[in-house]
């Protein structure tokens, strides 16, 4: 049977989704937890590989297994095998035809910016601190340029192994709270590195090293080299995945952190 | 001259505020690097002593000194001392009048509590837990029993070395975003472990293991042992103290995190 589940974690303690020798990934993690309860190997597939340090609320995944158990015992099992940074926040079987990755129709970003002159303290390797202030109007006016089905070749970076660099942005929101500034990035897919060289371009915009058309400059350029840094993976943050309603994937809450 | 600053810091990685021995504090760390950018020792007064593990968003301090120093480089030269953990968001000089602990009119803490059935992630250390779901109105019904100035022997920690038990609670109020329910306590003082023991009181209620009513019970029998569980400091931050305008020490922003 398919089993589907929603992954949540810190990605600072690992060198990214995917599994690889020698290092802790998340992939790594999760797979021996699931082998742990299923009692037998289980490899998972997932929605959207995470590079080293950056975040989920909502990765979800799926995988095979002639295991047994109920959804409440794949949740729980795998939560006290797996170390504190990663837990599953849900599971169910799911439909043979669902696919973490092919079936997925949106996913969502977040990206958080700490905006202040002094660095973060309890918030470090969680937010990307930039100490310049952002104008957030710049900052809009340089999105509506990029928001759209565009070449994003200039965003993706040299290793990107898409075949395609065409992509649907359908949002590229940018709001400010206190000393926090988000920006929520949404499309069909993205590309290697899209929502942190998007991040990169808006900062640079924002901080008024550049004006908010050079964004449509950099998008029409088609080459990475033009589009400036790479802003760090600790601000991103994978939100959530979208599936068509018949495959009964949930929301869970959007949260909004209050201090 | 006397110099006021403002600290927030991450509690997980200290041993609480005070200093002491073979152990990492808050105020050994803080009083080494304002001695490193002083270049003679440097004592500090703190508003509230935190216990191991309690975080700050708004902690205020004073210290005296004869270095001559603007207050950019107190800022600047005791954070490139300080740990990961702990920043100064501000400093400046202030009147010789001014006393980071008895200035103060009143204090904020926020005790943030992640209600899902899940165990937090990146969230853990800072946040509690409650995999129970949390009523909201009984919590509020249960605050209003507790707001007001009373006897809150029944709150304070054994070890609690205040003279007078009384204290003026000026608000308890309890907000749920999502999965966050979030406790905002206001009194013109604390007494030791009082935020989290009216957490603990609270959550007991809000769990459904207790009345509202019970709240009261608790209040009026002025002895400790009738006060159930002290909640976890991994949920609590000293948010602001308030001080006599006429000392100018700023509210810095009081940010709410987007997620």
């Amino acid at each position: 049977m398919r089993i589907a589940a929603i992954v949540e974690y810190d990605g600072r303690a690992f060198s990214g989704w995917q599994r690889q020798d020698q290092q802790p990934t998340i992939q790594g993690c999760v797979e021996d937890a699931l082998s742990t309860v299923a009692d037998e190997p289980v490899a998972v597939v997932v929605a959207g590989r995470t590079d080293a340090g950056v975040h989920a609320l909502g990765q979800v995944i799926h995988f095979d297994t002639g295991a047994e158990r109920t959804a409440y015992s794949w949740v729980r099992g795998a939560n006290s095998n797996l170390p504190d940074e990663i837990a599953l926040l849900w599971a169910a079987e799911t439909d043979s035809g669902f696919h973490a990755r092919f079936s997925a129709t949106g996913r969502h970003y977040r990206y958080v910016i700490l905006n202040r002159a002094i660095r973060p303290t309890y918030l470090a390797g969680r937010v990307t601190h930039e100490h310049r202030t952002l104008d957030v109007e710049r900052m809009r006016e340089a999105s509506r340029h990029l928001v759209g089905t565009h070449d994003f070749t200039s965003f993706r970076s040299i290793e990107c192994e898409a075949k395609s660099p065409v992509r649907e942005l359908r949002a590229l929101d940018i709001n400010r709270d206190g000393e926090f500034v988000e920006i929520h990035a949404y499309a069909n897919a993205f590309l290697h590195h899209m929502v942190r060289n998007l991040a990169g371009v808006l900062i640079t915009i924002g901080a008024g090293d550049e004006e908010p058309d050079w964004a449509r400059t950099v998008l029409e350029a088609r080459d990475r080299r033009e589009g400036g840094a790479t802003a760090p993976a600790n601000g991103l943050y994978l939100s959530h995945i979208e599936y068509p309603s018949s495959f009964s994937i949930p929301r869970l809450s959007s949260t909004r952190f209050l201090w």
